[in-house]
């Protein structure tokens, strides 16, 4: 239960980390969009690992799609995508079955699945999870892409070195030229120093992602319970590690007056639009037209190579236990294109339901 | 569209500020839970206005239950439960009926309505719709209170005057005999004095307000798409003026070494516990039986009694606007039992999920 | 649970026989739609008794919008409507309130709700359910009559006198003739003395109905589990008594040939249309642009003030009973507003699904 | 849209007919329920082709379990099963691409996807998609097995050849001994004789089969919209070719007195029974615990071997087609198999919901 989401456009999650497959079934696309494995393929390649401190589990993330395209275009039908897991070692995770590692969910799984889930490599509960996002998320940009929507997310913090802030345009351009997305070249070194020092310590290091959204017309989302930044916010807690999401000022507003947090009104080239933008482009549930600013609080990896103590939750004893295995010191870098992609997932969706798209695309 | 939450125990929201009446119809309660009107009362009573600067609309929110309940217990069908509005002064409103409101939804609902919307306090975009989550949330506490699920809420922070961290038994005493809502008395003070002051200054003050679930059970909550924290930060986004929630470490994550965040699993009283929370009761999209600690952010009341800049939209011209009408300086108080409210439902609809709670109750 | 219908178009109902109201909530109709009382009391007054044979209970059946209507058009936001209970007479119900009564609800509802359900009039298991259905039906049929999309049905058998066919508009206008909406006025006559013979033998009579819906757009449906004919007959279930729901040629597919069944295509006036229609309107799920063409079947009013053999569930004994109070000989003709409702809902949604009406009305 | 199917126990559908693949994705499967893929295959195995008329087409139908199982039992996890396709021949079907089959949903598909639908062998509107329901519906069987349910389908009309009834038991007997499913053998043996001379005439046949499921619990599905015969209907008119839904005595009703057709009740073993069964096991809406006795019509093959009249909706003019290809002259027994699925699925979903399974299997 629980591996479907959104209304109109909609994903259903299937796969393990060390199962057969990561696979995702998306529904709801209109027939007519031109697609192809190389499309999905190049998303994927976003999210692989390759930077400093990422894992060293290489697996090649080859793209299938094995349904509902034919000819190079949609066909309406659901588009089923899959990779195939190759570098599969799950010995180290045999071993230490039922120490719980501290940080990640097995204790919860336990409890959830009596022992039945598949714990190699985490199996559901996995970053590789994030994997189908993208997938799904290839698709959801091509299609909100025919608006002139443009999302894209960007490292601003990793173990609190902060980027200054740019202009959006230029973000956007210098984020894509560091393989830690960090616009702010030279706070990516220093994040790069720390990444490789905290590797050395055997430790792992959290950040903050913002992504942005820009053309999003206004008018998407629901007043009520299917509010624009509900739903958001629905989406990126479904990525791994995230602990905090916030649009425009944010947790700032706590400090602000209505005076300065209040966005005021004016007119530019005909449209209405806000001088400021702290409402990070979401009023009352509902997009403004503004850019949307979200930002999401990602913990540092659970897993370290340090001797942590916990609890065997068969023998019910306590012991301790060094996380061995593949893994990142910083995953930050690589939810980032997670990030974009339940942006444009969840923002597709609501141009469906706005009826922005038709159903047969031309 | 968009005015129905949950799965199995869901909430259908109807009504507006203005309008006749605010209802919600709660379906999917177990038959057999004893409720009357007192008890749906009881919990509307806190969030009516009565704290320094808060309104000076003075509505009786009698609560009517018209349906579902029978002989002083629910019947298992849905119950329809409403306050007919009846201190309306639509005048300013209509007067004023096409200048933005700055910080409003008046422009995302113009533009999402086409000026259909009834505009008349907001209409669906108003404060007031937390009454609707305050009365389905008093079914949802009583369900829940079978499993000894405790929720509260307090304010942690007005105005960047933030409370003292207590025991969580201690704030949830302290936290009642204020009508701030906050435990920290010493700094309840200052924040009465801060709200008097911006009262006076004509502006508006945000806040933070923290929720607590005790007595959760680990389980609850799905892994991949229907987490327990994206759910809960959902339901939490739904209510007006939200602009961030964070769990546990929340935001500070981005600062912490995987050694610090990490929170170490133990054995006390033969169950398995964590010595930290960092994770704030939430592992994995699964709740880990440790207390849900989740912090949202709530931005300064938007109606502030200066001119502002805005546009007329059907004009299309700039005007300036003093927003007039009777408004809360600070809505952070009257917003805690709305968190507490979304957090009973989520809750509640998890544990049903789970099958912890019989479909009749005896 | 399991009170809510539709994906865009939605319908929460609310209330009981005996109880306080009858009440709906639609949500998902667009702004800008006009819409007064007055539009759904004229199709509540459809189903009203009045005919031969019908209860002799007596409700104003006064339709309250109660939200989502501002100045004379919905505003987006959702359209409560109900009624108050007037007549409610719950003497005999309270007496034999054991005794299950045959051919209803009593022991279904027992079973499920342990007996705290509602059993006054049958509670929520009671005909008076479509009047929900008729209030939300009167606005989808608004909506989609935008689209010239024409609904209506007629009774084409009781007790076994069946109705000859006629052509659609024939029908359409001579079965409104007539109390029991049946457009073959002489076969009206014979199921007239039939129910009146049948209500002297203290006996009832079942029938079975046919829905049309013209101008129906080809394309509505979708070809796997949302199928047109898939949702409405779940929709037609939803009427208490119905036992069977076929289109076109129904149950007699079973005994033609490929040859005979299958309808040919032609081109009539630079449209694709089918000579004959044994699809009734629907094929692999989606509308063809014929006239759909439903039947469904309606089981004889249970209760008969007939002695008949049950059991009385409290003491779990044998018993027999007498249904007394007030009802319908024939409930048939009172079921036609009720499928008429159910068609117009239901293809309201697909209609707004496929994007066919815009989310602003003007 | 409209390819996921039920709340808790779910079936996502994708693949074509000469796509990649035939798959499903079934989520809400509890945790701990020993599954193979040789389960699956046994079930699929009743849907292949063999008897007398059936297609030529010959697809190994191997049954892949892609996820969702670990270590021979599910885990909680969503299960992906696929079937890929290979013994594929499109050339007929892009021969006569544009010319519509009468019948098919040729049509109806190139409405609502601008042609952009893959049309080989009918693409998602193929008979095949029932491998699916057949895949999925043999978890369902296993997790509703645990609680004894028993669902069989069998045949009782083809062409006008009625089989004779018998009691439930030895129609489940007889009905296995028969590649047509027919309990009746005698008829069955004229059925084939019929089938055989139909298929000389290069005609098709239709038929009725009927469901039934055993020891299914009194109390499942809801009183007013997630009825059970509601939800069953549903998921019944995905099959395709199905044109008309009954439980019980269904049409029949339409000439029945009440005094026939109530359903007496009396105590049998301690529990409360009816003496007949004319409500085929469900009042209200919900299951009464009788055995639930459902009947679906099966229209003839759409694809006959003579020529029709048609249109060619490339060119917009009348034409004239015979269907060449790999067809089945009566696709009634192969259509019995996924009649169990739908059963077997949509009970399961109502025994999730009603909490009578736990989340957890040991």
């Amino acid at each position: 239960m629980g591996n479907s989401l959104g209304k109109l456009f909609t994903l259903t999650s299937f796969g393990e980390s060390h199962g057969h497959c990561m696979g995702v079934v998306v529904d709801g696309c209109p027939a007519g969009l031109p697609i192809a494995e190389a499309d999905i393929q190049q998303e994927v390649e976003r999210r692989r690992p390759g930077a400093v401190g990422t894992t060293e589990r290489w697996e090649p993330d080859k793209v299938e799609i094995i349904s509902g395209v034919y000819d190079g275009h949609t066909t309406g039908a659901p588009v089923c995508m899959l990779t195939w897991n190759r570098d599969i070692d799950s010995g180290v995770y045999r071993k230490n079955r039922f120490a719980l590692r501290p940080g990640h969910a097995d204790y919860t799984a336990f409890v959830k699945y009596g022992g039945f889930n598949d714990f190699r490599g985490g199996g559901r509960f996995t970053g590789r999870i994030t994997l189908a996002y993208v997938m799904a998320g290839a698709i959801a940009r091509k299609l909100i892409g025919r608006l002139d929507i443009d999302v894209f997310a960007h490292t601003i913090d990793i173990g609190g070195i902060k980027a200054t802030t740019q202009a959006l345009a230029e973000i956007k351009e210098r984020a894509r030229e560091n393989p830690l997305w960090c616009a702010d070249h030279e706070a990516a070194d220093k994040m790069t120093q720390l990444i490789e020092q905290t590797k050395r310590e055997k430790d792992s290091l959290g950040g903050t992602i913002e992504g942005v959204a820009l053309n999003v017309p206004a008018g998407l989302g629901e007043p009520v319970f299917n509010n624009f930044d509900g739903e958001l916010s629905k989406a990126l807690f479904a990525i791994p590690a995230v602990k905090g999401v916030e649009y425009g000022a944010g947790f700032a507003v706590a400090s602000m007056k209505g005076s300065e947090n209040n966005d005021l009104y004016d007119i530019k080239d005909g449209e209405i639009v806000t001088g400021t933008n702290n409402a990070g482009g979401v009023l009352g549930g509902i997009s403004t037209g503004m850019p949307v600013i979200v930002r999401v609080a990602v913990k540092p990896t659970a897993s370290i190579a340090r001797s942590q103590e916990t609890v065997d939750i068969q023998k019910m004893t306590r012991t301790s236990l060094t996380v061995m295995g593949r893994h990142d010191t910083c995953i930050v870098p690589r939810a980032v294109p997670a990030v974009e992609a339940m942006m444009a997932v969840t923002i597709c969706d609501f141009v469906l339901q706005a009826g922005l798209v038709p159903r047969v695309l031309s």
